[in-house]
């Protein structure tokens, strides 16, 4: 196997007004909860499957206990506006260089395909288990931001404050030298625990953007699960809230950040 | 020396129906115990030795104060249906890239030697210091379950749960392109102790499928002189009990995986 | 993108007595402020921008919700004497590998740029809260020594103990192979802050050396921001002398050095 | 700069018996403080520099204020029936890719120069603050043994148990690619603390080895200065003594070895 192997499954591709959404693993898994859910509603079509010594050296384990290679896949959904290219995966790199070589596959790929705007999704974490149905943006091109906010998506002057970390954010910062439109959209959440409910708000704008009608039934049920632990956790929190706290020096006024 | 170094003891080897089994170090060193052990037993013959980058910057040192190079070696154990090659070794590598470099090298080792078969070895951690006489598999093929379950190994859906991370795991994954079957044969284990009796379950069902007799009498001396540790940590274990353990949330609630 | 892309932005550089100023993160961000300082202050045009594996894989957000890739870039900035091109960014390299390849780059755009010394910026960590008016300086050519006291840099044999780690240091020690003069300069600071107090007094120092006259305004807003949150700190300082402390050896007795 | 660079001080070197001393950063600078003193006491000539993006990016800064970028060394040392190559440096390789790369240059310099025997000189961790005047040995031949005994290092079945770690192991190990003969002589120490102490030590069976006659004042007033940092230490040692260990279960039957 070699640094990056490119498995195609299907050839000579065409695709209409092609879009690429990317949803990896990350903060909350909002992205990858998203983007999965697209491929099953959608009955999406694999296009191709990448495999690199930058995942870690792991297979899964299936219902009928086969083993699957670690991956990052490409799936294709034909919606009546767009082609959706849906970028989904096990893992990202697991190093700083992986991640550079991996994204600039993926724009490489994007390129390939004709790929007219990308859109990756995250969450944007909040350290508060209150539930907020808001989608955060951020662009790579300023044109973007009256556009998105039609489709509810909110903008706010430096936010993320410690910026975007991963594909979501490096494959925005990449088209730099591609010459892409692209987006970044953050679900926001509290960033312990995987989101199916920051992951329905997601879904909401992406079904604006892309005019199509999705069921979300499997997200709910899974954000009904989550619920029931986010009230164990608040309580727990709320016990704790009893003890008083020593220093009067808040984290964030010490945020090293010149 | 190359950033892998593959030193040829035998050459010319010709093989008899060979099947690779391999057992390195990792979870309660099972399989790297069973692997030995029949090197061992089955009076084996040494094939080659690896030496690489990924693994450590260590010698270890023997009975007469000589180092050897950490490394990892092929064996060929001749028993009546097949000749076994066994992979065994001091460590596995230490970066991620190296795992991927080396396993593809011991593929490519294997369709060298002719290899039908690879059953990598190793233990299934359970967290529980209790015995229990089970070998779990897993497979790239599902083929194989049918023929794995008639010699004892159990099989459970998407377990283990994380996955199989490491040699065991990432052989089975590779196999994707080589076309080779294989299996992952797991020993329950504790996952804190290197761990005899778990491998004295797993050599079972290896000399089953095999068709072979071994003396598992090193192992057993081994398994006493850790029954005795185990013993000793469940009294730990017990006083511990006595006290309150706080948090409603179990850890398993939290497993960050979408 | 290659591991390492430079983009320029001004082509056919002609500089007058060039010299090269370095300010990226480091302790206490001191070299990071006074070198972008600089450039905002002596209204410096773009020369050019790297991009690298080597950065972390990160975008920040602009008050736009802009994204830009990590970077580093350099300006010019015309003055009397000299032209001073600075080098800022957003990061140091996330490897040490890295380091080395990026300092080369920087050196190497030095030699093309015709640069005669160069400054390095930093901060020397003295663990205190207490201000201190103090600008320490290494060199990595004896002769610069008497130069630079006379412009207020003070010098201590064997300062900073641990030496000085990342590109400050790092650039004076690959001047070796390129035969440039080169100078690190280091506020004091805690080590703990962001220190706009000390990159004043290192400020002052760089206005002697180039003779120039620099607005110190925003510099000083920002430090008594900091100022507030020392204080605080201080208090919780004091209150935690109070409690007795156990050992009897302190921790400079057993630094670990040769 | 390259990965690694070789900066020849002296050009057409011509040995009499040469031996290569290796004494890097270690377990209690145990090596480093012998092979330093060496280079000091017999007034050693150096041969060149070593530099690389394998050591950290740090320059280290001298009693003068000037900075030196760290590297490894290589001097000779004459003595009547021998020249001591002697190997030093301020940092081994920070990654373990570069340990290899590094061993293996450090390996082909030793051909270069006709070296017919190495000595890595170490530390061997006790875990005991109480002083021991022992060196223990590894060999990579084990014709070795007999002769080192003579001058006193003791050898003792499977010791080091971890095996040893870093270049002194590794350059003993790689000799099985390049055929010299090579021994690893380890000081007991605590493992702690910077041990002139037992330096002396190591040193008396190099005097012996070389048949030469070496000052150790320096060695001792260090060894002094440290002694009262163990009488304090031990002092504390004894005083947590009096409180009871709670644990039945001795680190030692623990150690995950297979």
């Amino acid at each position: 196997m070699k640094e990056i192997e490119v498995i195609r499954i299907k050839e000579d591709v065409q695709l209409n007004n092609p879009v690429l959404i990317v949803g990896l693993p990350g903060v909350g898994h909002v992205g990858k909860l998203v983007a999965e859910h697209l491929v099953e509603e959608l009955e999406a079509e694999k296009l191709l499957e990448i495999y690199s010594h930058h995942f870690p050296p792991q297979v899964l384990v299936d219902e009928n206990s086969e083993i699957q290679l670690v991956n990052n896949e490409m799936f294709v959904c034909h919606t009546e506006k767009h082609d959706i290219v849906a970028l989904i995966g096990d893992h990202q790199s697991s190093s700083t260089e992986g991640h550079y070589k991996l994204c600039t596959l993926y724009l490489d790929l994007a390129m390939e395909f004709g790929i007219e705007r990308i859109y990756t999704l995250g969450g944007f974490p909040t350290g508060q288990l209150t539930y907020s149905d808001e989608v955060l943006g951020a662009v790579n091109n300023i044109e973007l931001v009256e556009e998105l906010k039609e489709y509810g998506v909110n903008f706010k002057e430096n936010e993320p404050g410690g910026g975007i970390v991963g594909a979501s954010g490096l494959l925005l910062g990449l088209c730099k030298f591609k010459n892409i439109d692209a987006a970044c959209l953050m679900g926001l959440t509290s960033g312990y625990l995987v989101d199916p409910k920051s992951a329905q708000s997601l879904l909401k704008v992406i079904c604006k953007i892309f005019n199509i009608d999705i069921d979300v039934g499997p997200l709910e049920e899974r954000a009904k699960e989550m619920e029931k632990i986010v009230a164990r956790l608040k309580e727990v929190e709320q016990q704790q809230k009893g003890m008083p706290e020593v220093s009067p020096v808040k984290d964030d006024d010490l945020r090293y950040i010149g």
